[in-house]
C-alpha cells in the first residue's frame, strides 16, 4: 500500500511472559534507527530519526501488532539501507515479524520497480493474447551445454514461452555460462525460426558482484532479453541494478528465501515476494506453489499474487510465477484460480512425460483452451 | 574442517511423525542438486551430481543427523552457487539445519578467504602488541558528516584502533557517503598526526551491485584501508569481490543474518559467521555478543571465535568482533575469555560516558593492561 509520507512497517511482536509490549515496540524503533540508549540520542535526532510507534494492539495470546513509522530520510534511496531498516538488526531479536509495509510514494518512485512489468513481459515474449505464459526450467545440473541447448530446442518447438535455466546452473565446467548461454539462445532462435514461435530463453545470472556486468553483456550480446537471479543469494541490490541498468526483464528465483518464513519471525512471504521483490525491480517472481514440492498454504499464494499485481504508485505490476512442482495436468485449475496474468512454471512434470515437444504442446494448448 | 575431496554438509533434519528420515535425507540430496524426481535423472548425472547420503543417525527425539556430500563440480567456483548448494531450495522445506561443513581444500583455496586476516589487520592498524583491538561505531543515523567527523576525531584522540560507521549510515542526505568518508577519514588522520596514533576509519559500503566499485574507489582515494559491509544485505558475492579486488580489509556486519538462526532450521551461527563469512573473505566478523542487546548464548560465541581462528587449509584466520552492547567496563572479562586475537566492539557504552576521548582512553588502557 502507498503511505502518504513516512515508511510505515507493521510488525507482529511475540512477547515473552511478563514482557511489556510497548517497551518491545520502542526497542524495535530504536534498534532499527539510532542503535543507542535513549539518553545518548541528541533530542533533534531522536525527534526525526527514531522510528515512531504509531499503533500497538493485542492480536491475541502473546502476540501484538505494532505499527512503526520511519522518516524517509532514514532510508535515503538505496536498497541495502531499505533492507536494514525493514529487518536488519531486529532479525537478531526474537519474535519480530514484518506483516505489512506502507510505502511512501516518493520512495517507490525512486526505487522504480520492474522495468517491463506484466505488459512489458508479454510484449517481450510476443504473447498478446490474454492467457498465462508457460515457463519451464532447464535441468538438471550436470548436463552439458549442448545437451541443455537440445532441451531448449524441444521446449521451444513445443511452444513454451519462457525457457529458463535452473537456478543452480552457474558457471560450472559441465556447462560453462558463456557456452551455455550462446548455445541455448541459438537453439531457441532456430526453433522459433522453424515454427514462427516467440519463445524466450532466460539465463540464470550467478554473480552478485560487479562481475555481473560481464554476464549481462554476454547474455545481451547473444540476444537474450531476460535474465533470472535469486535475489536473496545475489542480493536485492543486484536485482535493482539489473532493473535499472540492464534493459533485460528480471525473473526472481526464491532460493534461500525460506529463512524468512518462520512463524512469528521474519518477513511475511507476500511482503517479501509481493512487494519487496517487486519494488526492487522483479518483472516476474517465482515462488513455490501450493500443492507442489514445497507446499506454501494456498492463502499465501493468493496473497503473493494479489500483492504483485495490485496498484502501487507508479510501480508496474509483476507476474506471479508459481512453480516448484506444478503438475502440467492441473494447469486448468491454476488458470481458473490465478487468472491470466500468471506465468505457470512447469518443470519436472514435463520431463516426466518423456517427449518434451509433445508435453510442451499439450501444456500450451491447455493454457490456450482454458484462457478463453 | 577440510575434507579430502567432496563438499560434506551435515544437516540436522527434524522429521514429522511417521516421516522416514532416509527419504528426507534423499529428498535434500535431490533438491539441492538435480531438482527432479529420480526417474527423470540420466543415470550418469545421478551418479555424479546428486548429493550422496554418507551417514544418517538418530540424534534423539525426532531429530536426525544426515551427512550429504556433493561433487565439487556442482559448486564450481562461485559464491552464489555455493550458497544455493548449502541451503538454497531446502530453506523452503521444514526442519533443515546446517550444523557443519567439511570443505574441500581446492574449493576454499579457490575462494581464497580473507586478504588480510588477523595478522594483516594488525599490521594495517599498526598494532603489533599482542592485545585485542578496540573498535567503536559512529552513531546515530541523522548526524551530519561534520558531526560524525568530530566523533571520529574524539575516538581517534582516545586511541580507538578501528572507528567504523554504523551499518545504517548509507548515502542519506543527512550525511552523504562522499562527504562523510572524506571528512571522517581526514579527522582520523589529523588526530593520528596529533597523537602519533594509528587509528583507522572504516566506512560502511552500502551497495551490493556494480555501484560498489565507485564507493570503493572513493574510499580508497581518501586513504581508507578497510571497509564494512553487511554480507546478508549486500550479498556474500560482494564480500568475495571486495576481498579479491578492493585491496581493503573487509569487516562483516551481521545485519539480517538473524533469519538463519531458528531452532532446527537454517545455518548454525558458527558455520555462517565462522566459516562462510570467513571463506568468502571477511577479515573481521562482527557478531552480537553474549550478555549484550541481542544475547547469543555464550557457547555460540565461543564456537564462532574458534571457527574464525582455526586452521582451514590456506585460508587466513579472521578476527572475531563481538559487539552489540559490549560494556566497556567488562573489557577485562572478555579479554580473559576470548584472548588477544579479538576486536572488542564497544559502542553505546562509550557514548554513555559523555567524554568520548576519556572513555576511549580508559577502554584502550584497560585492554593494554589486561593483555599482559
Amino acid at each position: 500500500m502507498i503511505a502518504p509520507d513516512r515508511l510505515r512497517v507493521t510488525y507482529q511482536l511475540t512477547c515473552a511472559p511478563g514482557e511489556d509490549p510497548a517497551a518491545r515496540a520502542r526497542d524495535v524503533a530504536y534498534e532499527q534507527t539510532v542503535e543507542l540508549p535513549p539518553a545518548c540520542v541528541p533530542p533533534d535526532i531522536a525527534a526525526r530519526m527514531v522510528g515512531r510507534v504509531e499503533a500497538l494492539e493485542l492480536l491475541g495470546g502473546d502476540r501484538w501488532r505494532a505499527v512503526i513509522s520511519y522518516d524517509p530520510a532514514a532510508v535515503g534511496s538505496e536498497v541495502p539501507q531499505l533492507v536494514n531498516l525493514l529487518f536488519g538488526n531486529v532479525s537478531l531479536k526474537p519474535g519480530v515479524l514484518v506483516t505489512r509495509v506502507d510505502w511512501p510514494a516518493a520512495l517507490v518512485e525512486r526505487l522504480g520497480g520492474p522495468r517491463f512489468g506484466i505488459d512489458g513481459v508479454r510484449r517481450l515474449c510476443g504473447v498478446t493474447e490474454r492467457r498465462p505464459l508457460a515457463c519451464t526450467a532447464l535441468k538438471p545440473i550436470g548436463r552439458s551445454a549442448p545437451q541443455l541447448a537440445e532441451l531448449c530446442r524441444q521446449f521451444a518447438l513445443g511452444g513454451i514461452d519462457v525457457i529458463k535455466d535452473d537456478h543452480n546452473l552457474a558457471d560450472q565446467e559441465t556447462a560453462p555460462f558463456r557456452e551455455r548461454v550462446a548455445r541455448c539462445q541459438e537453439a531457441v532462435m532456430q526453433a522459433n525460426a522453424e515454427t514462427g514461435g516467440t519463445s524466450v530463453y532466460v539465463p540464470n545470472l550467478v554473480s552478485g558482484s560487479p562481475r555481473v556486468v560481464e554476464q549481462v553483456e554476454l547474455a545481451r550480446a547473444t540476444g537474450c532479453r531476460g535474465v533470472m537471479v535469486s535475489p536473496l543469494v545475489v542480493g536485492l541490490d543486484t536485482v535493482h541494478w539489473l532493473a535499472q541498468r540492464s534493459e533485460m526483464a528480471v525473473f526472481a528465483h526464491p532460493s534461500l528465501s525460506g529463512v524468512f518464513f518462520r512463524p512469528g519471525h521474519g518477513i511475511a512471504p507476500e511482503v517479501l515476494y509481493g512487494e519487496i521483490f517487486r519494488i526492487v525491480g522483479s518483472d516476474g517472481v517465482i515462488y513455490t506453489n501450493s500443492g507442489g514440492r514445497f507446499d506454501f498454504p494456498q492463502a499465501v499464494c493468493d496473497a503473493i499474487n494479489a500483492k504483485l499485481r495490485q496498484p502501487l504508485g507508479a510501480v508496474r505490476p509483476a507476474f506471479p510465477v508459481p512453480g516448484g512442482g506444478v503438475d502440467a495436468k492441473r494447469a486448468p485449475y491454476w488458470i481458473e484460480r490465478y487468472g491470466v496474468d500468471t506465468i505457470l512454471l512447469v518443470g519436472g512434470s514435463l520431463y516426466a512425460q518423456g517427449d518434451l515437444v509433445a508435453a510442451s504442446r499439450r501444456l500450451v494448448e491447455a493454457i490456450r483452451r482454458h484462457s478463453r
